[in-house]
């Protein structure tokens, strides 16, 4: 992890240059050496363009230049689409000229195999030597609206430009790219910038990501990815992201088995467990979508408002009762509050409509088609009462009655004015002109109910992680000087303690009278078993006692662990045995750390016991993080009802649980890799005010 | 449950008409009861229309009689408009003129509290005496498009009607059923037959369903549904259309408590939990929607093909391999067979891209832009190998394209044409004319690639629902004379045994002595619990010892066991004691049958152990059932691995649960409603081959 790869000020010239050469462009229009100077040529973009041609004197009616070293001025960014054999000789030239970016659509590179992923490194090694940043190899470029910066060879791109807007897209798949183009003419969706990252030989998602986030262009940032080689760089640029208030939404693909093998034969190697993409997600509030269309509408709703709704209230109102049912499950499952309208506003509705159901749902019934200025009126009174974040309305068909049409084209828009600080989401069949009209006035537009309410929870997710940004990273203690082999339990126990963290009293003994003094100091019945830097699965061999109520059981049980192990495991080191009073109660925990190779340390938390295992209900974070961020991770568990006392057990002490989380959090990011892992099972979670402790553990060095 | 109410025969009346009056017609074309007249004057409806209005000659230009007993001819359907007040001296001359259904569209009934319950019954009973079916009151009646018949005053139906389609509608929201009809304007969504239900005084849902079920002109049916009534009667109803082959989609609202509160303050009170309802949907074959686009949109996919795919593998080919692996996880995650494509195939695309992925999915690659016949080449050859039951294409835009376009919309119709044993479902982004081309070929057409492939998994899910219908319902053993109070455990367990559930061998016990014997018997070590009818929770008030291993501990355990019970519960009667040998190993299961009032007797299965408890991981169905079906709900289970043998842990004996849970289902549906009742905690699921047993129960008569 190289932190200054997220100082974006380095990617200036390839999003903003002041000057392009493309090498590689053709006379042939349809080359893609020659497609950006087509797209340039009606996009805007200001500075001067040098196609660069050994032959040509011109292409595209522009001056070329048989080599880039012949060109007269500077040269910021160079566009590469020369056959893969001559790529290193036209770097080496962008080199010597100065030029200070380099995008490389040529393909034949990492993606095909051993060969072509060295045939990179030259390249990268060539970039890196003259101080260039490398867009792909293998990447179909970018396109930045704000300037006309048109650096791809997708045909998708022109003639001219769509209009920008406030998303910023970064893709690993050029096709993508092209494709969320396309979808934005049907939406109200709009790019400030749209990257695709190939090869990512040395630019990559993250780098995109850090540059977007500090892009006054920028409000929303959408990701389509499939792995990642450097998983800290890309949590910081979220964080970014994330400081900076702009929503990200991703499409993470690679999900299923099938999904990564996909994934494995359609780009070069990309890695990293699904499951810690997720958990870095989470913990940076990212939203991460199932579907294409789920992904355009979060993009979309995202970037509609300036600032997303400050709480979970949602008023449905609706001309189909059957359908605000529908809407108050969708609120509900997603997390939304479909709190009772005040009785106020629930008196004056119905005194608009007598059967009407006004408790929110506010079901309007057929009584509008009579009288639409009762709608109109109802969604009014709604936004007027001040008492919900949002507000969802359902109103049918009305977005393309001829009649009713052009008077919501009206109200929505003068309603969205009039009460800007309420989120107000339409959701109806409608003509192209009437989603425009609302669109252009803020609101937020639906075909689909429960889509209005997946993106209104989506926004107020968002808002809930902008407001619990931490002031700063996590401090971390002091390296610990860990062993160099694995260690045995009594070590793992004592470096835990020294990190801070709750562990169980126990003493290290080497004879049975040691034992039973032990057990008598430390509190009866006790537990008794072998220490042995060689042995993790203690009990299997017969090297564990508990229970043990007197000393005399304590001491024959010495002798007894001893005997059994020396038969099961003869090659094995005693170290001699742990005691430790036996702890009941609680809720056993299972507690780890494990150096990634992607994402380096990361934290997981699962409840003990086989079923929990067998269900896999676990998750991860990467570490360090604050004890806020752990009470998070803890409710994700869809075990969290054991540990909230369910069916007449006492709570569990949940903030000794986060507190240890977080203390073994900050402990792992502090050892970096020389720790390869640490196993605390069990972890008991006392019931609350009591506590937790660690009963024991296993550590492994790199 | 009346059987004879699933003779769709008596519904004839209702849904094909000879003659119809309308009791309320008016020269106001705009009223309710016009609405009807103006609609069948252009719909083809043949038969005679009876305007009947007690002041005008004619209503839109058909004759007009003042009364029901004026009308000359044979009135075999009535339509009554008329104020809530006058609706039973309508149903009396109904009744008199020998009218054989009735829609009744008049609201102010059961929805509006006590009062208008009391109405509804008084019309539901003239009803009966008049041998007239009955539907609604408070309902948008209904619109078949095989006979023009158009009985209902929604104003969406005019002017002119849509043509008829293969699909029968059924919504327990009339505002719903407009909606419904709207949105097939958009897709290749058409209707056999739209029924709105509203109070459901007579027809019902089930009613609808059973007659679908029978209808030629219905291929698939929909369903919106808030709550029923009769559990049991929807059940069958859903039996039969899946005897049928017809597939059933299903938007049942009201999952989450914030839903309930919404269908309660929207209609009749209409109950049944949602935990039960996904259950019969399950067990049914019945596909559930959680959105009214995945509702239309899997509508539209049944309707469009004849059978069903009769395999899971499917083979997936794009224009993005970023799409292709997006589109590989949504088919895995729905448990699809993304099964690599045949090497003679593989071979084949190599060919023609060299660089192409061939795996599956297929990615023909950016190949395609310079040459088109690539892509169709591509798809030809996958259908050709024979080896999918269904292939997904992702085209991008090629739906809109003016030069490929054309050509794809004759390409696809003739590949459908030339496979048609292959379900063939394309994405793309299209124009109308596009989509139509293709949606007339048979083809399933897309926005949106997951959902294509989530239809193709809804119609894998139908077929295998179709294939696995039971020869003839699950039969019934004797009714059991059940006690009339609560009983103790020992008469619990001989009441299980009796019914064939394996029950561990166990004997009931008065003095020390005979508890000592029973034990050595038996087998010792052995449990030893107190038995009484008046004590459910024994281990609480100490009723309970474990694990005695001798004679003198099973001798000792009767007293202390009997001695903590006196003075914990002195009212206890107490029966003696119940010993039975320890039973270890295998998986604790919880089995339950209770009669719920809507749905009968209803069988659950859960995984014993606080966590799974605090999970909520139980599955529910109605009974009787077979093993077959018993084997689907254990597999419903999250906390399934664990009986599948997760982490070492040697298989559990599923045979047997599956026989046990299907002999209890039969147990169950003999008792009927005198059985309130059973649990059997634990059941304990011994490793595969060696059984299970029953070691505690609690049966609570009626």
């Amino acid at each position: 992890m190289q932190a200054d790869l997220l100082d974006p000020s380095s990617l200036a010239p390839l999003f903003r240059p002041a000057s392009i050469a493309v090498i590689g462009a053709s006379t042939d229009p349809g080359k893609h050496g020659t497609i950006p100077l087509v797209h340039m040529k009606t996009s805007g973009f200001k500075g001067p363009l040098y196609p660069i041609n050994p032959r040509a004197t011109a292409v595209q009616g522009i001056q070329a230049f048989p080599r880039l070293l012949a060109v007269p001025g500077p040269v910021d960014l160079a566009i590469i689409a020369v056959p893969e054999a001559q790529v290193p000789h036209a770097m080496r030239d962008c080199a010597q000229k100065g030029v200070r970016a380099v995008v490389l659509f040529t393909s034949g590179f990492a993606e095909i195999g051993e060969a072509g992923a060295r045939a990179q490194e030259e390249v990268k090694a060539i970039a890196r030597a003259g101080g260039m940043r490398l867009l792909g190899p293998n990447c179909m470029g970018l396109i930045n609206f704000a300037n006309g910066l048109v650096a791809t060879f997708h045909t998708a791109f022109g003639p001219g430009l769509a209009p920008k807007g406030r998303i910023g897209l970064i893709t690993q798949s050029g096709a993508f790219g092209g494709l969320a183009y396309q979808v934005a003419q049907d939406r109200a969706l709009a790019y400030s910038l749209i990257l695709t990252t190939g090869n990512e030989g040395d630019v990559d998602v993250a780098d995109g990501i850090a540059y977007l986030a500090d892009d006054p262009e920028t409000a929303v940032i959408m990701l389509y990815v499939e792995g990642c080689r450097d998983g800290r760089k890309l949590a910081l640029a979220l964080a970014r992201a994330r400081a900076r208030r702009k929503p990200v939404i991703c499409l993470k693909v690679g999900r299923t088995e099938a999904g990564i093998a996909a994934v494995a034969s359609h780009t070069a190697a990309l890695a990293g467990a699904d499951a810690i993409f997720d958990a870095v997600f989470r913990q940076h509030g990212v939203y991460r979508c199932a579907s294409m269309e789920e992904f355009f509408e979060i993009g979309y709703a995202a970037s509609q408002v300036s600032e997303p709704p400050s709480g979970p209230r949602v008023g449905l109102i609706t001309v189909s009762g059957g359908v605000g049912v529908l809407m108050a499950d969708a609120a509900a499952a997603r997390g939304l509050e479909v709190t009772p309208a005040p009785q106020q506003l629930q008196d004056g509705i119905r005194a608009m409509v007598p059967f009407a159901a006004t408790r929110n749902p506010i079901d309007v019934t057929g009584q509008i088609v009579s009288d639409m200025g009762i709608l109109e009126r109802a969604i009014e009174m709604t936004l007027a009462a001040g008492f919900y974040e949002a507000v969802a309305c359902f109103v049918g068909s009305i977005g393309r009655s001829p009649v009713n049409g052009p008077r919501f084209m009206e109200a929505f828009p003068r309603l969205r004015r009039r009460f800007p600080e309420t989120l107000l989401a339409v959701t109806c069949y409608y003509t192209p002109q009437f989603r425009a009209a609302l669109d252009q006035a803020g609101c937020l537009v639906f075909d689909e109910p429960t889509h209005a309410l997946r993106a209104i929870a989506a926004l107020t997710q968002f808002r809930r992680a902008f407001d619990a940004i931490p002031a700063a990273p996590a401090p971390l203690p002091a390296r610990e000087k860990l062993p160099t082999a694995p260690c045995d339990e009594a070590t793992a126990l004592a470096i835990l303690a020294r990190a801070g963290l709750p562990v169980v009293p126990h003493r290290l003994v080497r004879s049975p009278a040691e034992a039973a003094a032990a057990a008598e100091t430390l509190g009866l019945p006790a537990a008794l078993k072998i220490v042995s830097p060689d042995i993790t699965h203690k009990t299997e061999l017969g090297g564990v006692a508990l229970g043990l109520a007197t000393p005399e059981a304590v001491r024959r049980a010495f002798d007894e662990v001893t005997a059994r192990v020396r038969e099961a495991a003869p090659q094995a080191a005693l170290a001699g045995c742990l005691v430790a009073p036996m702890v009941t109660g609680g809720v056993e925990a299972i507690l780890g750390t494990q150096w990634d190779p992607v994402f380096g340390p990361v934290v997981m938390l699962g409840l003990g016991g086989v079923f929990v295992e067998a269900l896999n209900d676990v998750t991860f974070r990467l570490a360090p993080f604050y004890e806020a961020e752990a009470r998070r991770m803890i409710a994700e568990l869809r075990a969290l009802p054991v540990l909230q006392g369910a069916r007449g057990r006492p709570p569990a002490d949940l903030a000794a649980l986060a507190r240890a989380l977080a203390q073994l959090s900050r402990f792992a990011a502090a050892q970096g890799p020389a720790l390869r892992s640490l196993d605390i099972n069990p972890f008991l979670v006392l019931p609350q005010g009591r506590g937790a402790l660690a009963l024991d553990a296993v550590l492994l060095p790199a």
